[in-house]
């Protein structure tokens, strides 16, 4: 998934938008960086990167070295396979164009066509991120830095939610000038809002991230839109020029965002409160009841509480989620069963004794650690584990910057809904269907669902979509 | 506060001690330290302490260099001024006795008195921990091992439940015998219980650290109870010779243990669910009602849970807690309000904005947290605030083991209930009444209440308590 | 400056490359990296690059994961200012070329104008580098990796002694192809030696990397010379096209190589030590003798030997070498006079109270360093001192890799020899005259000694040759 | 060995005690620790100890928390399975005399036998560091500081360099006095030199410590000399009772201290000059004769520049040590030959070719290094090799500091010379007889060459004597 932020024209910009990526930390925990500058003529882009979480990347001697009053910032995603120094953003090259830093939450679809294109053409690239082919587009584009990026953009794929921080040659004169671009792709598949701080401006991923630098929410970007901040002027908006059917992404209100965001013009939590009222309506239809619901932590807390609400069931804490873990924790030769889920979360016994449970999650992608779950909410005490999903079942891979496996990993693509109940050891499984899930929602826009459907708005060109983020 | 665990004739002893301080983390985070023994007679005890969370303390290789069949283990809670690394336990002594390792939660009332004492002695200390008193009189004594520790812990006098590893001389023999003692005090002021794991034992502060070592409870430790482990004889239990009144801690089920915990025969959860539900009670006589229910995260929550279910109110989520942060996070020189809570906590906007809301949280200390809270929470735009404690007013320090300020730092010892709404900025600020308390708790034993009630089960004879844990 | 190596065709090729950059440690400080590969079609180049040390750079399975047959690594010089992660070495790309690593010693000179035209054409450049242009001029020509290796350096000028790792499609099919690479300049300014491991081969800047590493010396590249070593065929050497006088730089036997290294096909001890009979000569012709002879440890001390050897003088030590520095040490705020000196040096009091003594050394480049330690050697107890310095003087910087500062900090470009003895406290400096230098050296070829001369064997195009190393 | 260092009544005493451990680094790598105090009553003892060399264990926050005048320091020895974070110095206790903080040089004799009757008199011991046993003597002694430093010491046997801090009760008073003891044995075992810097003093094993802080050297301590240094007071010199014949320790200046240090009122590089000297006139008897000298680096450089200048046979470079080496070095799996050795040595092969070399070293212990070195100078090209040692044989092991191994393990305790010659593959090997060394070194007084000897001027009561250092 991944998490960007900028800052611009404010004091201590790289500091901020350290708060920032912290507040986005849930969209990427592999890596961070920040790149910074001041607008000096002869002084280059300042920049720190690291693998980790944000807290442990910068200390404060670091990001005081980031001087300036811009600054762009990258949290990265776990993908498998592909972790490596690298690969770390924003990417930072010097070009025609004298200075260019990216950082882009997203993915595109077309990118190694691209790639083998310019590779062919002369170009090297020094990472495996999809990302680095827009650098080389705008590098071999003409004009300005705003006409670069657009005819770059035009040739892209996919999506991209993107922060550019550019240092231009001032046509006719030896003199550069500092800009920033905020990007969002014609479809609008990520989030991306626009923040008012003091005399300047932030724009992040969620809005969580305004709250904790003391940023206002002036709004979500539009589809295509393109911000453009320059040293010398007012603020300007244009759009790039390939009109889509837009199609934000359904899915970060069901899981990927954080619930005190604010994301595609909805509360996050309003959304996840609604899907579980949609379940709750369902199972009432149906005469179901139990005992108690609870939420899978973190992600299924809103739905359950929207559960119960709907149904009149009482909402209970199931399970305790451990927030101490490092990222390895080691584990003893003796077998300790489902200890990878164990050590994240321990269920209230006590609580669940001989009760019929209702269990709210986000998704059931491979099965595995649901199955986890539900076998030691059993062996705590659980009577009986009715499984509900604040989503319609995952049968198609995203290409689109969500790390889901292929679809022969995905159970939902694989086995009836009768099959997963089974296989996750579940009383009953029940998920929210397409048409119920727009009809709750009240969604009266085109959306991207193709994780739910396989309609993809945006055909996926390379054979391997390179997972970005 | 600090939490305890031992483990007894298991494989992987210290492996095991590091999975259960993981669980009991919230206990302590300053500092942790394991000792384990394989029963040889030439080889020493084997240890590794260290500062911060249990997860970065120990590597792989240390771990496993903790061989052994027998280990205990300590987390230390982070107490002001006292954080030192030479004060990390367990505790670990050579003396007259071979080898004797102790980990100790609670605190000892007169250590310093009998420190001085001990001193003038010639005995000579090595850290500010009042545990240590307890190895010196154990290595003055005479006796077997068990009747040396009996006799120490008839001259301490404070809460102390303790995990004891000792190796002494077998009477006329030069051969030595391993032995634990998992001991709880008089007044069983702390919690301590006792598990069964394969053919072995394991005993822990809370039985959430049962749950990941795949251990099942056995059952509380009595007040004044002492188990006795030998190398070659059955668990054998027998009890200290004062006879007090016994006065468990009640601030145990109010805020330390973790809600999946058992403590003291009772479900933590339960009995915060309880407490929200006599705030509820309270509130309902008085027709008052509010448009949401919010618990302050994480302590606060199952009280939220309990006051709407009574209540009929919704219970909503009204703060997002951050749980990335590290130690120490890096503040910008420009002022960001209230920045200590903000990063750990932020408001959903979207939920709050015009809602008259009840606020549970576990207590008021000094008052300056529930203000900072308070203060965002209308920045949100919440219309009104109405506070409930799910306790009486915290009016006086605990001398048993918790880390409260003295009572000029207390609010509730120097206001009034109206000033302290004045003060945290709520609408309405409500407590539980002592009577309420045990009546709703349905609590028909002696507890200590003192932080409520300035009756003192044990009169704190230092001047300056130190602070253990 | 920094320091290559190469390894094919040997099992744990990357393990014997970290023991390579270990021996060749002093020609750079700041950071190193390593690329390794198996051959394997679809596999990637692994790598790792860090900042500090080798020893602290690479763990145990860092090393390991770098698996093959083949590797190239290369430690990095600290040079002002640009010391920054991404200007690590090797550079490794991704190309038309399927992939190419470097690691270059020395420095370009026209690398600033190419980069510029190449980024007018297009290209992105991520290092600042001047060894990118190289994988740029690589990635943009045409024919198999060998005929654009030619092409690429035959556009560079400068100093080059590089390594080459790469990846090529085979001709006419779907397979890749592995191949190494070790190139020497036309002029030879910086050494390059083969050596002969078991059934492979390895490279290095010097010999003393084969010492532990138990290869044997085949010889010295020539200029010019191209090593070529193929996945399936024999080692082959060819030249670059480009015909030019030699000029391999002295300076490598005057400061930079290890003694116990073989260089130019000399022994630098060798040379050395007639530097030092050079100096001896002359004084012994003008009847000059002193009471002891010592060296500035551990450059000078050949030459001092070599001195004392011819002029009969005892060689003693004057001062000891701290070798447990780290790269920052605390000073204290009370000041200590010659504190970064006294950190590294410290005189032997009892043997230089009062006595006449000579100190050789093998450059006076700013003169603050020789004034602090030969101050300190007059607080020491020394009666006179006769600095001799083992090399002609140095007014005139390096454009091929070594780290000189600009002419006008060069105290011999500014002050006559007797003006730079009052500054160093000294009570008189003698350099090497060039003639002597090239008689006494039996120096029959030649070779660059622009440092002393000004006569540059390449033009510096570069207003600002970037140091490369 | 270790080494110790004190400063009083001068500013930044912690930091300047930092930099003495620092130049006594070479006396211990494993650890080191600070305690330092600014003669506040209620203020405790500040301190800092870690694992590691000096550079790594102190940051700039941790040297400038230890604020104060008066502060000691330690380095710790690697010694044979000892290594544990709580046997590091300076230990520091809280007792009947307030605080008391010790640092030693040196080996107690009889501290097992005194520490079983402290434990049985109901003592605890918490490391395992003989010099604990001083400061339980102390606890248990009466009267002033003084009087009971000289008790604890009248019981204990052994070397003892001792620096110990203590704030004491003013008799009669509520008020502390803060005193700093500086002590050597009677036997005068370890040296122990006394600085003056500025207002204030200095103390140090070596005076290379002095070099770096900028103190002037006073004077070595007389054996059994206390300086007792108050807060108001001017510094007093008295002695302790026991009576005894001095044994400085002759292996100071065959080995251990550093050649631009002090020690015993000699300089000990002149020492082993001289030592180089004796040998070269027994081999001048002889009438032997070989092409060079090479000193084992760095302990047996000063020697061999002796013998050469004794001989005439010129002093040249053979090995090269290489400095950048870390505690641990990763060993490929492929075996190289002799690696622990070629990883810090490399031979000067263009230098060693075909030559008869004299290779002066200061000891052969078990054999195993010089066999290694002379393997693979022989490998190098050397055609006779001649080791010549710059001591006597060492038969016995060192009780008073010294980490020598058992007497099984000694070659020269097991083998006949002409064996030795043969184990370390080399031509010829001769000692200094003990006879030589008292005259050579013009000894005129008794010192302790109990390695060389056998005579042990102190009994080892202690079956095991602990190593200390």
């Amino acid at each position: 998934m991944c998490g960007i932020f900028s800052a611009w024209k404010v004091p201590e910009a790289a500091h901020l938008t350290y708060l920032g990526l912290f507040a986005l930390q849930h969209r990427g925990q592999e890596g961070a960086g920040i790149i910074s500058t001041n607008f000096q003529a002869g002084e280059k882009f300042l920049g720190h990167r690291g693998q980790g979480l944000v807290s442990n990347i910068f200390s404060k001697p670091q990001i005081e070295s980031l001087r300036g009053m811009a600054a762009i910032g990258h949290n990265r995603y776990s993908t498998a396979g592909g972790s490596h120094a690298k690969n770390l953003q924003p990417l930072w090259v010097e070009s025609s164009l004298s200075e260019v830093a990216v950082a882009h939450n997203g993915n595109l679809t077309n990118a190694s066509i691209i790639r083998r294109k310019l590779e062919a053409e002369g170009s090297v690239f020094q990472t495996n991120v999809d990302t680095e082919v827009i650098m080389h587009l705008m590098a071999r584009a003409k004009g300005t830095a705003a006409e670069r990026l657009e005819s770059a953009l035009a040739e892209v794929e996919g999506a991209f939610s993107l922060v550019v921080l550019v240092r231009e040659q001032i046509s006719g004169s030896a003199k550069t000038e500092t800009k920033l671009f905020v990007v969002k792709d014609p479809h609008g598949l990520r989030p991306l809002v626009l923040g008012k701080l003091g005399d300047g401006y932030v724009a992040a991923s969620e809005t969580c991230a305004f709250d904790l630098v003391g940023a206002t929410l002036e709004r979500e970007l539009k589809p295509g839109e393109v911000l453009e901040f320059s040293e010398n002027a007012e603020m300007k908006s244009w759009f790039l020029k390939k009109k889509v059917t837009p199609a934000p992404c359904v899915f970060e209100w069901i899981y990927f965002s954080r619930p005190d965001s604010h994301v595609f013009d909805e509360s996050v939590y309003e959304m996840r409160k609604k899907m579980g009222g949609i379940l709750a309506a369902r199972d009432k239809e149906e005469g179901f009841t139990a005992d108690m619901v609870i939420g899978v932590p973190d992600s299924g807390i809103p739905a359950a509480i929207g559960y119960s609400q709907a149904s009149g069931m009482p909402f209970e804490m199931g399970l305790i989620r451990n927030h101490y873990i490092g990222r390895t924790f080691i584990e003893p030769h003796q077998s300790i069963r489902d200890f990878s889920v164990k050590i994240k979360q321990n269920p209230l016994r006590d609580n669940l004794k001989g009760k019929r449970i209702v269990v709210v999650d986000d998704s059931i992608v491979r099965g595995t650690t649901s199955k986890k779950i539900n076998q030691f909410l059993r062996e705590a005490g659980a009577k009986e584990i009715h499984m509900r999903i604040s989503a319609p079942p995952t049968i198609s891979p995203c290409y689109y910057g969500i790390d889901t496996p292929k679809e022969s990993e995905l159970i939902a693509a694989n086995k009836s809904v009768s099959e997963i109940r089974d296989f996750v050891v579940a009383d009953s499984v029940k998920y929210i269907s397409i048409a119920d899930l727009y009809a709750g929602l009240k969604i009266d826009r085109p959306m991207c669902d193709a994780c739910f459907t396989k309609k993809y708005p945006i055909e996926p060109k390379d054979a391997l979509a390179r997972s970005s983020c």
